[in-house]
């Protein structure tokens, strides 16, 4: 019995990037966060602390930042492409990159050409994977997207053993906060335009499905976004069941038809799927 | 030598309300985060544990949705002061209320009439009081607004001494997560009204100041909001400085004149000041 | 009408500060998060963006670090009493400094003089303030210390009114994370001893106390450490109410005598209470 | 073309569970947060909102507290199993059952037999897989471990090309938040046990070992908890390095031999990867 070294990687996690761009008075403004990772020829270093292979983790995030001042930055999938290419094909150690964004949204305050204010809401994802023979992998995504449905949704008809107390309902409010992924099949000519058509397909099958179970809510994002959008083949949901929870007002007289809930913490349903076209390309290492 | 009961309080913190309206197929959504508290004659349960004067939390908790269905949710202030004035009158052993709540903002989805999405960005507050003999007091404010110029402020021409290594500089990105509390000066005819015109000026006055320094800013924007809406008297900001430094890029041979930033976590310069009017009346409990 | 500035003061937030002692092969270490808050003719930097008052926050920074490799860093008030002195004694402008310290805590591992492992639990803390006239005030504290007593905690014969639907108990599980500061009388001796006595006193106060309210259990936990610690004239204790609520089991045939809890997050109950000597010096500054 | 569901589960996250056992006036406390996730038919649920084949996740939930009550809670990774194999042996569209568990450290406090202080610091952890094949995999773990050497850590001889400006350095303050998770080999007799000895040889490790880089120390410690403990086959390893930033002091004529240090936040190294035995068995499913 001997003990080996297992797959392996390691980079630079969090590098946070703003990059203003100035046409004349209007400014533009690019807030992002940036994660990059290596791996390849990582034997000796593990073993035996040699780091000959190792492109410091500090030289990674000026090259985010270098990068970002040669090239600028537009789609985070096109600037994550560059870094990941970068990586293989100058370090001959590094054999695999993969690059990961998150971009924060700025509005603009119509005061001045530079003024802006962070919008919140959701955060836009994406996971670029780049090797040394030229295979190329994008995921792009979203988090921290809160839908609510206030009706439309049902709940019955499950199993039910001895520990099931629950009761079936008819009209509850459904809530989630979505984490989305999708994986595009090939060369996607815009990842900005895709991206808003991708989450308005998400948002809108949220919204216009009714409901008889948040899987098949999931099923439904899934599959509205896959049918309108070519460029991707494959979506992933992580679907927290954010329970609102309607308050029994019974003992001071009042009814409660779905008027006053408790929006409780924890515990949650968690709703996990992929949904995919039969013909996708095999995913490789996209989803690592 | 005695060992005494000084000032103290108990309540209910984070009761989560989410209260649905219904307008035929058009839905409407209230989503707060309550927190009760009550003072009054409490030597007894504090020096023996006797609880007769005690009010249960969890009644409180209870009261917050039993009036939230009997009542409806309107704007904040009002719902706050109603369940003030509810503890204060209701419980001879209550002398003293306050009520604070934080509203989340949703966007409607326009697919359905019962969709919608949690906005992010700021979230909208109030601190109410209200004492048995009547007297009230009402603060409103808002947290998580988060604000920043690409150009327009410098820093420059400070206290310099032994440990000061910070070069001046008259082009800076100036960024903050505005905590503002106003405190209206008598009966402020629509909280909601009040709220978009104070928040307007904040912002206005943050993006169309030319600073010189975060202070100069501060008080810039509390003297907007105190000009403009007369209905308030004071406004109390804490304003982080969420540092944005340009990164050094020269030993790459590129040149960085404000267009690459890094976004700083820690530390953070923390600019916290007051602005009122001349008249203001005494602020009483109101910011406790 | 005017308006005008009211208080302000303004520094640098969460400086962290670790620094190491070599004792030969042994080394110790200190963790902190230090911030600074300057006060004084702040006029000028407010109305007209004049900064010739300002000492910048950066200086403030690299005085702690400064000061940290010229004194070293024992016993966190000393530290902070130190560094409020050298900025009201050294500033014509800064009438008044506020030095606010929290400390982590490590654990030797014996493996090495040199190796550690963050303990966990409670923070220490302590808030300075030190004023151009030489006035001084300290407050030491904790926070994040979790108690929880399985057994010897009651809830009954609480008023009642037409919102209560909870049941009174004589046998529940009493949780509660300690947020506790006291504020010292005078010069204390060694503020490292005076920690170790009060924390010891609060947590053998909250174990030993047959609870019949969270508010007796808070007044005991001051009485114990002002009894027994004459250095210190006041505590102020901030006890969220970490509900275990009992699962009904009943459903499925089975009891809980308080066996199995669910420990909730929202809302919790909150209590706040300040215990001090009847001949506790007036408290000036020392709780801003 | 045609679009389908891919792999997907479902299940209760977070339930938090505190559980009491009592010897006497000696009590004993578990603190758990529980996880379940179910697979299989669930094909009918997605695609047309049929949940006859969905144990609902509140069901899950109250199946936690009801084993707890009954079978009692010892080490969690025997909970687990004992939950994840009532799940698919009872409900017969469920192929595969995931259960995650974390366990909260508590100390007992001396002054009563039912008073305790949460420990802080790491987390333990497991997740264990069963299938309906009787397939079991357990996967144990811990997170949040701390740790940090004051010297004995070198970073040097590293591949350098022309984004590269980090200096080489023979002494540097190394500093990580140990994330990590070890496969078991087969039927390891006592997880209690087992838990210590790899925790204890994982910190022994990270201790003893000088430092050329963290990716070394990973290896160093996977090896040692491999090479001591013959229960486990695998170790993964995520370790983030908490960079630790000696402070230049010298524009304050002050040196600093790796005396005062600034503990940064962000961006941070990230070290990832697993160590094994060359005779592991295949994973299977046991790390999804």
């Amino acid at each position: 019995m001997a003990i080996i070294l297992g797959s392996n990687r390691y980079g630079k996690a969090e590098t946070r990037l703003v990059r203003v761009t100035r046409d004349g008075d209007t400014h533009h403004l690019k807030d992002l966060d940036v994660s990059t990772s290596l791996s390849g020829d990582m034997e000796a270093v593990h073993l035996t602390g040699d780091n000959s292979a190792v492109l410091p983790t500090d030289t990674q995030k000026n090259t985010v930042y270098a990068f970002a001042r040669k090239h600028g930055v537009d789609q985070i999938e096109d600037f994550a492409l560059l870094l990941a290419r970068h990586f293989t094909t100058s370090q001959p150690a590094v054999h695999h990159a993969r690059v990961e964004i998150e971009e924060y949204a700025w509005d603009r305050v119509p005061v001045t050409g530079h003024s802006f204010t962070r919008r919140g809401g959701e955060v836009r994802t994406c996971v670029v994977h780049h090797d040394r023979d030229g295979r190329v992998s994008v995921v792009s995504g979203l988090k921290d997207l809160v839908l609510l449905n206030t009706t439309g949704s049902e709940f019955r008809g499950y199993a039910v053993d001895e520990y099931t107390t629950l009761p079936p309902t008819t009209d509850r409010v459904l809530a989630t906060a979505v984490h989305a992924r999708w994986r595009h099949a090939g060369d996607t000519p815009s990842y900005g335009d895709s991206y808003v058509r991708v989450r308005d397909r998400l948002v809108a099958a949220f919204a216009g499905t009714h409901s008889r179970s948040l899987q098949q809510t999931l099923y439904a994002m899934g599959e509205r976004a896959l049918a309108e959008c070519p460029e991707i083949c494959e979506v992933r949901l992580v679907l927290p069941n954010r329970h609102h929870v309607a308050v029994d007002l019974s003992p001071f007289g009042l009814d409660n038809d779905n008027v006053v809930f408790n929006a409780a913490d924890r515990p949650y349903g968690l709703i996990e799927g992929a949904v995919l076209r039969d013909d996708a390309p095999d995913p490789g290492f996209a989803w690592e």
